[in-house]
């Protein structure tokens, strides 16, 4: 025991449980808009310090409410990204596309329908009109095919040089229509993680795109909206045992399944054990990655979904989600467990274990 | 009949009739974010035409729209705006408590009871986290006084020069618990109009803050939730003759009183009718606007209402508008007459007329 509590394992979960992070930087930098632990120091240390509510304080990536109405209480939830991605144009989709289905995702991630879109928008003076049009067919067509639409916006304009080119913000509404509570905290001993396909498709695809390094290949962004198959997921969980068999559900976006999984593994104080062998990579991401010094589990995805679920529904949920166009690749890549708490393990592909931590620094900068 | 139809006035007319706005630019310039005519030609010839659906298209500056529930349908309001103020502190406020008052009015003009915002950061690498303090406190203090609270967020971080320190997007959420309906298009012949006070003050403490003019003056921008003295509007016009006798509500923000009163006076095809001499304006103001060459009618306000009301109601209205802190030197300024529809026209304090027409160029960058 007293040697368990000399080493690194305990110092990390203690560290872990005692957090209250805290913001000891006097500036900003990149790594505060990573995804990882400089912003998660920046929003809980600042953010949530200064602006702090019941809703605020759960830090999901949408905030559940309902609203007070004569004799219903619908649910809602709410979520709001900027999106700052750099080349706005890319393999698979554009920054327009992007934004659309960034906000969709944060929406069904609670298991919410996704309803209505805002976006607001701030372009350089010179900026192109042929490529706002571009950028608007392709938001147009994103909105289509999720089912959702923009129904209030807001544009600005500032001089040359003091953006760069163009910012989008879109936030969301969608209507809970299910009894379930899904949520980064309810992963539970037992419990299985799903993941919904091949990761690090979009943040290698716009590594590549910047031409910083001369790579020619095939990867494109995965950037896809996940609401059909989430509203999927809800009718098979509740086809066996209940919709609140579905305990998380988060896309690993900025950050990657790595960082994703801490949070979940922190929010819900358990220990999520993963294995290497079982997550997807697709060769050629897989190459790039190598050539470009990133490790793919903190690339950032657009079109994935990490869903932890109760061991029972865990197969037949894999089954249905392979049947999704977004979720064809669908595995399940490891289980929750009980210790040690706020942590992720890997055991590699030579037999070994290592731990999984967050995204430190910054790894790359406006992915997303 | 035939002089008439070949004047100047009657080609406005049957221009703003006929109006079909066409984007002809070929890139983005300052006056596309100016809040005037060059800005609702981009939102209606490109943003709506991508994104067209019956709610974005009535251009309000808020969604309104029923949630479906079981047994109720509750009416929500839904808003956007960026902020890109410059400078991000200036007299009487800064980017942060602009970002809430600009929201919550936005929502308070469809008479809606605002709940929930979203605040989405982009902030440029080596922003000084003091400075970033100062903005969240303020944020929190504006939050609290209107009753409301962030719920959500987002947090980018840009490389230097990539943006100009920091701008802010609020998204907002409001519940509207009246049965009346209020729109820039009911404005009707009779009807007056209403302003809850002093203009010019937001844009002109801007101009002078950006140091261009050594000016020296107490100039404050107005900047202040608007959603209690509209709550007390509702319950003057309850009281009289019902809700619906209020028939248009704005914030004249970008571009002034009067382009908002274009906006109103095209949606509703009516002529709106103003006497210089009754709208206020503090001396200071009036003396900088000289100055900077500037006239106070486009000038930005951030905590300033137009209201439209029907007749009957407009005495009380203002009586009891004269009570709430934000309203206290509220005034007719003038009333809504049937023709020549779409024009804005002013009895000027030497008794001559003209046309006030929308703002033309880029007046302001950077306003809000």
């Amino acid at each position: 025991m007293k040697q368990f509590a000399t080493s690194p394992l305990f110092e990390r979960v203690e560290r872990a449980r005692r957090r209250k992070p805290k913001i000891k930087d006097t500036h900003i930098t990149l790594a505060h808009g990573s995804g990882g632990k400089a912003m998660h120091e920046l929003i809980e240390g600042l953010f949530l310090e200064y602006l702090r509510n019941p809703l605020l304080e759960k830090l999901e990536d949408q905030a559940v409410f309902e609203i007070a109405s004569n004799h219903a209480r619908p649910r809602l939830a709410f979520t709001t990204d900027s999106y700052v991605v750099d080349p706005i144009f890319f393999p698979g989709g554009d920054i327009g596309s992007l934004a659309v289905h960034g906000t969709v995702n944060d929406l069904a991630m609670s298991g919410a329908r996704p309803l209505y879109l805002s976006a607001g928008f701030i372009i350089e003076e010179g900026f192109p009109i042929a490529d706002l049009k571009r950028i608007l067919s392709s938001m147009r067509e994103a909105a289509l095919e999720a089912g959702v639409e923009v129904v209030t916006g807001d544009t600005k304009v500032v001089q040359r040089g003091s953006a760069d080119k163009l910012f989008i913000n879109t936030a969301g509404i969608g209507v809970i229509e299910h009894a379930g509570h899904i949520s980064a905290s309810r992963a539970e001993a037992g419990d299985k993680v799903i993941l919904s396909g091949a990761i690090g498709d979009h943040g290698t695809t716009i590594m590549i795109a910047r031409g910083e390094l001369e790579l020619e290949t095939e990867i494109e962004s995965d950037t896809a909206p996940l609401n059909s198959l989430v509203r999927e997921m809800l009718d098979e969980a509740d086809s066996i045992a209940g919709v609140r068999a579905i305990h998380c559900l988060r896309d690993p976006t900025r950050g990657g399944v790595a960082t994703t999984l801490n949070e979940i593994a922190l929010a819900s104080e358990v220990c999520i054990q993963i294995y290497e062998d079982s997550i997807p990579v697709r060769r050629e991401v897989r190459g790039a990655c190598e050539i470009l010094g990133l490790d793919p589990l903190y690339v950032a995805n657009e079109g994935k979904l990490i869903a932890i679920v109760a061991d029972e529904i865990a197969q037949p949920m894999v089954m249905r989600m392979k049947e999704n166009v977004n979720g064809r690749d669908t595995c399940i890549i490891g289980e929750v467990k009980i210790e040690p708490p706020g942590i992720v393990a890997m055991q590699t592909g030579f037999g070994g274990a290592r731990i999984v931590d967050m995204l430190v620094g910054e790894q790359l900068p406006r992915i997303c």
